[in-house]
Formats: C-alpha cells, sequence, structure tokens
C-alpha cells in the first residue's frame, strides 16, 4: 500500500525541506518523491544533510517540469491546502485521507500522490483545481503556517498509521479487493492524464456550442472540473463522457 | 486541554531542533516547551530561524538542571521512546496517549509532559524510568531514527487532533451543518426533483444527437446516473448541465 504513495513537491524554495521530507518519508515507509520546478538544487549540501540517512530517495526524486506530469499516472490527487479558496472543493482531514487507503488504492493500478506547494505561497489555484480533495491539516489559527516538511511528516504518518492498521486487521477476502466505494466496483480508475484529455476536450466543445467563452471564462471550468473530479470517474465513464463529446462535435461538423 | 501539556527537551544539540520543535508545538496550539541542560545555544540564530514566528516559545522556554525539576508539578510523564529497553515499560502509541488525554487532564492540576531525548542517544535508561509510560512512534524498521522536531511534530499533532475531537462532541452550530464535502459550500445541494428533470433532459439530448439509443440503452443512462448522484450536485452545477443540454439542443434546431 505505502508503495503506491507518491509525495509531491512544488517549486521548494529550500534544499533542506527537501531532504526532511525525504527523511520523514523514509521514516514512514514511503519512497516515492517528486519534484515539481523545484526553486532549489535538490541535491545541494542541505538536502543530504536534513535528509539524514535517506540519501537514497533525495538521489531518486524525479524532477518534473509540471504537477500534470508528475501526476498523470496517479487515480487520485489530493492538494494539502491552508483553507479552501474562492470556490469550495472537497476537503478531508489528514486521518481521513489515510483511513480511505484500503479502498481508495484497492483497484489494480490505483496511485495516490500527496501535492505540497511553495514554502511560501502554497499551491496556486490552478494546481488546487486538478486535485480531487483538498487535505487540511488542522492548525493553531493563530499560527497555521507549518513548515513544508512537518506537513510531509505528518500526512506520511497518518499514511502508515492507516498501513499498520490494515496489517493487524484480518486479510480481506477476495471479493472486498476492489472497493473504491465501499463496493466491488466494475471498472479500475481513470487516470489524471486521462481526465486532463477529458477536460481539454470538454473545453473545446463547450467553446464550439459558444457555451463558453475563453475570453470570459468565469469559473466555469473550474466548476466542471470540481464536479468530475469529485465524482471519481471510473475508465468507463472517462469513454462515454469522451463518447458523447466526440458525437456533438460530430453533429457540429455535420451542419457545417 | 492543550494549555496542560509541556514539551520537555533533554540535551539537545542543534538550536535548529529547538526552533522547529517550537513551531511544531505552536502550530498544534502548544505553548509551554522545557529544555532540560541543552547542549547548544537555545537564542542561536538558528532556532529563530527554523522557529519561524514561534519565536516567543524559544524565549519563553525555561531551563532546567534536570528532568525531575521540569516535570516535577506534572501527574504524568511520558517518555519518547524507540524501543523498550531491557526493562520492559508500559509503552503506548501516539494515538493512544492523545486519546486519553480527555481523562488524564480532567483532574484540577493534571498535567502531562512530553519527554524528548538527544538526537543521538535519546533518552538513558534512568530518565525512561522516570516516565509513566513511554511512547513509541512506529516507523519503518528499516529506517527508524525520527528528527526530533518531526517527533515532536507528530505527538503535537495528535494531541491536537484529540483536542479537536473532544471540542466536536459538542452538537454542532448551524453553520456546521452544511459541510456536505468537509468545507462549507458556496451552493445548496440539488434537489431530487432538479436531477430527476436533469436525468430527463439528459436522456433525450443524448438521443438527439444520435449517441443514445432508447430501443438499444445498454446501461448507458444507468451509469450516467450513477456517476452524477454519486457526485452529489450543487444546485449551480445541476443549472450549468441544464444550461450545456439546453445549448447543444439548439444548435441542434440551427442546424435543421
Amino acid at each position: 500500500m505505502l508503495d503506491r504513495i507518491r509525495i509531491v513537491l512544488i517549486g521548494t524554495s529550500h534544499p533542506g525541506n527537501i531532504g526532511a521530507a525525504a527523511r520523514a518519508m523514509r521514516n514512514m515507509g514511503l519512497e516515492d518523491l517528486a519534484l515539481v520546478t523545484p526553486r532549489c538544487d535538490p541535491r545541494d549540501q542541505e538536502a543530504y544533510s536534513r535528509a539524514s540517512g535517506a540519501n537514497t530517495l533525495v538521489d531518486a526524486a524525479r524532477q518534473f517540469d509540471a504537477l500534470e506530469a508528475a501526476v498523470a499516472d496517479c487515480t487520485l490527487v489530493v492538494g494539502a491546502s491552508a483553507r479552501s479558496r474562492h470556490l469550495p472543493w472537497p476537503m478531508v482531514s489528514p486521518r481521513a485521507v489515510a483511513e480511505s487507503l484500503p479502498q481508495v488504492l484497492a483497484p489494480d493500478g490505483a496511485r495516490l500522490a500527496l501535492v505540497f506547494g511553495r514554502e511560501d505561497t502554497g499551491l496556486t489555484n490552478a494546481e488546487l483545481q486538478r486535485c480531487h480533495q483538498h487535505v487540511h491539516i488542522p492548525t493553531n489559527p493563530d499560527f497555521s503556517s507549518l513548515n513544508l516538511a512537518a506537513a510531509v511528516q505528518v500526512l506520511a504518518y497518518e499514511c502508515r498509521q492507516a498501513y499498520l492498521a490494515t496489517e493487524e486487521a484480518a486479510p480481506p477476502s477476495a471479493s472486498e479487493t476492489d472497493q473504491p466505494f465501499g463496493v466491488a466496483w466494475d471498472n479500475p480508475p481513470a487516470t489524471h492524464a486521462d481526465l486532463e484529455r477529458f477536460f481539454v476536450h470538454l473545453e473545446r466543445t463547450l467553446t464550439a456550442i459558444e457555451f463558453h467563452d475563453p475570453d470570459n471564462p468565469r469559473q466555469l471550468m473550474a466548476r466542471l472540473r470540481r464536479l468530475f473530479l469529485r465524482a471519481h470517474l471510473d475508465s468507463m465513464e472517462m469513454n462515454i463522457l469522451r463518447g458523447i463529446l466526440g458525437t456533438i462535435d460530430k453533429r457540429l461538423r455535420d451542419r457545417d
């Protein structure tokens, strides 16, 4: 279970935080670290110093130019957020994320990304809107800004607690192994890359039928993202929605 | 409750760890920091740098020559220990410590000390034997040495979770009743009647664009129902989806 959890750090400024995050991960049994456009040298001496023996994770960390590439193969993307922005988004606690893992990671190929933003400004709205859910670590309202590695520590700790709880429980029966919604499901979950291609197609078609004006977008695409991310589309639902868009496109061409 | 929890650091070598521990404490609403024979200057610049705004805790930290003096007024002393030593001692998990707090701290004057040892060697046997209990943070057996401030973060986080649970035990206020996704939402949920009208409209439009054949329905509408019901649409999302369908209908009429 823990081997299918990726920690994604975006735009990290301090190599010490990368090292400390790697140490926190390895302490809790997580190994998959992805760095998106770091604003420092992740192999700086300070990173290794704070990693304190988790150097292998620092060395193995893959780097990406954009969040999408880092989470393309993930089936659930959860972004760390101090607070909900203008547009409320499904918000879960660290414990709720962790306790959902046995179900979330049950299907073959399921993979979770936990995404952490910049030390100073967190995740952008565009990044937050690529997440199925946001996770908020409850903090003192008078002093709410957690150190980046401390936030990784809390989430990684909760994931390990949930993992240990599954180890202690009886092994699940075959019929219980594929239950993202509390019941055996009929199709594997859609990947993040599938979803992003769908959103591109959706926006193109909504523009073509003149429902959407990219020059005056308001919050339309953000609201539709929120809706479809929240539903945790499976692969067949994804195909149906793409099929509907393709058919609309065809009818528009018939017209012309 | 949180104001009766003291964090005690013994023989700390790195001022950065004192600062980071202070930050973790204040993030979680703990204020009472005690230092026993630190092996560094707790007011070093590195401490303030890592405290990142929790300087008041660093400045207010009291220093003691021995563990006994630091915990003299405490009614429960819990020492962080990697593993039970030669002599087995009551061992609890961080969550168990936290969940016991409402009872432990119920009596007047009750006070808890959480005691953390040196970065390199932890607590001595003599110190461990001054504790009522030992707490072990479950870690990866292959890489078990937590950073000091990370260990403080995990325990402080668990204490805050337990504190919040006692707060939530009170009946929810009116403002908390409208949180279908764990966060105050921006629109009321769609009604069942709205949804059924939407499904009628959806089927009509999908039939008109010749994506759906009512004479050979397979499971199309059932799958779309499942998807949109699962998402728990709000009223504005409902209006957007109806608006999209209406626009498609209009384009089809334009064509004819």
